[in-house]
């Protein structure tokens, strides 16, 4: 890249075009480069790597404070991805950031999260892409998770990202002076533990909500949740090859072909 | 297991409950053990690993011919396999198939593969878990890839599975005798080429259509793309940790406490 020239950087996330989160990240990657941001026209959280097929797709401008801010698109975080490089954008951006996300992004929840998905979809179009949440629901301070986000994409401008392979960042909702450091974790173990409630409704007819807690079954700071818990920025990985390369020879052993 | 009971078997898919290839598994399985049909009310392709959040779903007897054929979830291929697992199976399924699916699921599909989206909510909920799909949108032919999967989940229910990993199951849709024999495979580095389509309304507003086509990057038969495409039945084992592990040792040398 030109030393020159300002990178351009697209900006998504999954809470849709008016999260907290988009708006700080936005605001930080400014004063690096020039953004475009796209973003769900309505939360998308938990839509993990959906594309919507056979609904057409609407894509809009969004103004705040009579200020072109970005463009909404009718559909997921990767649909988002999608059509930005296809049709709002002229040319490919220079590296991809999503986020700031509402919750962590830790162990099995890396599966679910449209921030993620996101910029896994960056990542097959070949765009370097980043993953950023803050490990939090409610009281959030994006501040300090802006600021080194910029950080980040500057190393990753310098460095580049390993083939096929995104960035998850998972940033503790506490104090600049609390946070311990950074680690480069991996995906955690810990799973999404169920916690669907059955209601009835007006007709005695039962519905069910899905939600559900982390539970924690990592013990070591070389896992992302683990160590998000204890106070550390942790830099997770991940990447779009899910083979789990070790089994092959094992299942080779079953003699399928007999 | 005891040898002397039928194994449970837990069915879903993401074509919805009306497709064919959910319904030739069924009646494959019902062959081996005793089965449970768990699918969406209405088409999901492309949802990978979607959860509804925000939205509550509602559960569905489903009947075909005056018979009791399964359950309807109104959300995604994992929303299915959670509300089975939570409100619908009196205990957990010994295991759980997913399709058969129309189209392939290799390489890059796999991350939008609801197919592939229930099998890995399965593994998640520590039940052994096998997606099936066929690779053809149209003519397709079922037949043999039922009976393979019976081939195939006899020998899961004997040797396990590595932890944490489904199969990802390819059959081309060709005549048995054409079938070149079975590979254990990876996950191909082929890409999802888009082609997203604009039209206008009648108002002259643009819409958008998301389309596109697996683009060939493979040339050996470790991959699942290039080998299916060779007329081999491809197995590849897919892991729910997505980490770039190799990639951990190169990103710890950016120093970013610094």
């Amino acid at each position: 890249m030109n030393a020159e020239r300002k990178p351009h950087i697209l900006v998504c996330n999954d809470d849709g075009i008016e999260g907290e989160g988009l708006h700080v990240l936005a605001a930080s990657m400014k004063k690096i480069g020039t953004v475009t941001v796209v973003a769900p026209s309505e939360p998308r959280s938990g839509m993990g790597h959906a594309m919507t097929l056979g609904v057409p797709l609407r894509v809009k401008e969004y103004t705040r404070n009579n200020r072109f801010f970005g463009y909404t698109v009718s559909g997921t975080p990767v649909d988002c991805i999608k059509v930005a490089l296809s049709h709002i954008l002229p040319e490919k951006p220079d590296i991809l950031v999503s986020g700031i996300n509402y919750g962590s992004n830790t162990a099995t929840n890396t599966l679910y999260s449209g921030t993620v998905g996101a910029a896994l979809e960056g990542v097959i179009q070949h765009i370097p892409s980043i993953a950023f949440s803050l490990t939090t629901y409610e009281n959030a301070d994006f501040i300090y998770a802006g600021k080194f986000a910029r950080k980040l994409v500057r190393k990753v401008l310098r460095h580049g990202l390993p083939e096929d392979t995104v960035l998850s960042v998972n940033i503790p909702n506490i104090p600049e002076a609390q946070i311990r450091g950074v680690r480069i974790t991996a995906q955690g173990r810990s799973r999404w533990a169920e916690n669907t409630i059955e209601r009835d409704d007006m007709y005695g007819s039962p519905y069910y909500w899905l939600s559900g807690k982390l539970q924690l079954m990592d013990d070591d700071l070389l896992y992302d949740e683990y160590a998000v818990r204890q106070n550390y920025i942790t830099v997770t990985p991940v990447s779009i090859d899910m083979t789990n390369h070790n089994a092959l020879k094992n299942i080779r052993r079953w003699k399928l072909n007999k």
